[in-house]
């Protein structure tokens, strides 16, 4: 098997600015950053040595699970992965296709970011993981740690959901929860002091994130590229940081580069609309914005700044920056569990959007909408009071309850 | 594509007993059941007419999830499905395979056997599914439901998981908490004066559940076969009323008919120390026992009725009824959560009894425990005495929180 051809890091600012491909550079470009803006790297390869069957020849006994399969497009995975990945495309009533990303090692998209940025790691000899996350990317970050056997500290939010709490702390993870305001400092200085490696972001000025995270996203084009026979027309992304919306389209357009595909398809950021960082970039045209706290119950996908990596996701796809509405959210979260697929609100960010916004456009082939996690880890959903009273067990007060419940 | 090759049902406690196909014996077989013991169906199939490529052709894109692949094996799927089955195998640190069922769509192997149990009730023109379950089989059968366009009611427990309460209700089934003693009778009415069929079991004597859904269940043997390039030495399997047990061992059953395997593995009923209603008929020769109610948090597998399915099953593979102590599944549950995967106690059974009890003649070949369902699903998760308490932000603080929790 090819191992990685992954040879150096590029500024996503300028590409002509390289470094070397290790150390990660977790807290920006250090040449072409602002005070304005911490850059993002990218991470480039020697794509002329890229096996010709990588995307056609038959796979092996199990091989469809893991990212290991796509290794000579990936940097070097130095750590054992948990069969991240290989998720199901749902076809819904209406012909519209779901990627099921709920359907990874600890039930979210993390787990391709984490594969990737944990395996950087353990090769760069850190001396464990930090993670600032309430949600699904410290409980995806916790379980790639404990597989590479590295300790991992999460900074969380007093406000994340019980069940995540729960699920974050199983894997072994120190979990503590601070300030909001201290977590970016106390994460530079698990860095510093205690040679930690950070799988979230370092800076202040905009999102930076890990350098290598988005390369795990990729797989999910690679993915819908063979699961539909060819790119789709459209695919709409529930977006915070705009990791997985880079990846995604840097994916489409390694694709044209290897010659496979004719073009790389408009993929659509899906923020909430109280926020939306990444619209506000491309509306003001600035590389990156800030945007004022407002509620959501979207908590996964709601973020007051952006990152340099949705604007140039956009600019590669011929895209746009979409806003939806909690309350269009919920109903995209309802259309979806009516079929059978229960997501967290977040999740529904992409069906949202293209019940919204969708173009006709679209209509020249596939849509997809991703949605990234199980329904398990929204806020509501551990609620005791959804607990059910106890009713008696006679037939008559049955078909009472099915009437007030609306069946036959 | 073939479709489904199913010829006809056949009593398991004298297979010379055939009923046509159809309606699914929801009831047991009329012929042979006593009074002691309801005997469950078996489905039958004309196994000449596999196609000679089902387990060797190389799949067409997308089709490594759904068991749509598995039709001329299984009985008609007249409903479609939601990407079921087509779950990874781990291998853990030790070398023993993990068969991480927690990745179905409602993530937990039920999903195998509602896919085919409510494509029959669809088949069979059901006016809508009913099912007893206060965990993952009511969820699923929700689900799939919501799938096929029938409406589900679930009879439920009051002691049911916060967690999965809201998740069976995501799905639009009408959730009912009657007391335990009367819901098979009131299962039985939903089925005579409403015309919904049933996804569990209907019977008194002794449990005999749907026919046609350990058929889901044998998939699972088959993606074993195929992902390790043979049929492994042992298989553990968390057990509560030899459903899977059944399946899976009939599905390797299955593979030596069409010569494609020289023998079935050794299967292994794992169960709760507590009840263990297989271990009891095995011990005292019986086609069933009835168990006393004892306390244990494997609530997924805690039953007091046992099925003839699984006596049938551990003859076939030469397996045996072990049980183990929520001690020792705490113990294996602990064991996976530090290498990555979390899930419900009842799911470690499998490696809780392979650890306590595993046998050096496995030691032939590869060694699967099958692991059912997630974290998310258990009692405790949701607790909100576990979410954090708010500490301070210095970083001498996290110097000596990181102390407390075993850190550098």
């Amino acid at each position: 098997m090819t191992s990685s051809l992954a040879t150096a890091q590029r500024s996503l600012a300028d590409p002509a600015v390289r470094h070397p491909l290790w150390p990660p550079l977790t807290a920006g470009c250090p040449v072409t950053s602002t005070d304005e803006v911490a850059y993002p790297l990218d991470v480039d390869y020697d794509y002329a040595r890229v096996p010709a069957g990588l995307f056609t020849d038959p796979l092996p006994p199990g091989a469809a699970h893991g990212l290991d399969r796509w290794a000579p497009l990936l940097p070097p995975l130095a750590s054992p992965g948990l069969g991240e990945g290989g998720t199901p495309l749902v076809r819904l009533a209406d012909g519209v296709y779901v990627k099921d990303e709920s359907r990874n090692p600890t039930w979210s998209h993390k787990d391709r970011l984490n594969r990737v940025a944990v395996g950087a790691a353990k090769a760069a000899g850190a001396q464990g993981i930090a993670v600032s996350s309430s949600g699904n990317h410290g409980a995806s970050a916790a379980a790639y740690a404990a597989r590479a056997g590295l300790p991992c500290v999460v900074f969380a939010s007093p406000y994340a959901p019980p069940a995540v709490a729960s699920f974050v702390r199983a894997y072994g993870a120190a979990v503590l929860t601070v300030p909001f305001e201290a977590t970016r400092s106390l994460m530079r200085r698990m860095v510093t002091e205690l040679g930690y490696q950070p799988v979230s972001n370092l800076t202040d000025s905009a999102h930076t994130g890990h350098p290598f995270g988005p390369e795990g996203y990729k797989t999910l084009a690679y993915e819908l590229f063979l699961d539909l026979g060819r790119v789709p027309a459209a695919v709409y992304l529930p977006t915070g940081y705009g990791e997985l919306l880079f990846g995604v389209t840097k994916g489409f357009r390694e694709l044209v580069t290897l010659g496979l595909a004719d073009s790389v398809p408009r993929v659509y950021a899906c923020e909430p609309a109280a926020r939306g960082p990444l619209a506000a970039a491309v509306r003001t045209g600035r590389p990156a914005a800030h945007v004022e706290f407002a509620p959501t119950d979207a908590y996964a996908i709601g973020c007051t700044v952006g990152s340099y990596r949705g604007v140039v996701a956009l600019r590669d796809s011929g895209g746009a920056a979409l806003t939806v509405t909690d309350e269009q959210m919920a109903a995209a979260r309802d259309e979806l569990a009516a079929q059978g697929l229960w997501y967290e609100l977040s999740s529904a960010a992409g069906l949202a959007a293209l019940r919204a916004h969708g173009s006709a456009a679209d209509a020249d082939g596939p849509v997809v909408c991703v949605a990234t996690s199980s329904g398990f880890k929204d806020l509501a959903t551990a609620r005791r009071d959804v607990a059910h009273e106890l009713m008696a067990g006679d037939w008559d007060s049955v078909l009472t309850a099915l009437k007030a419940a609306g069946h036959a």
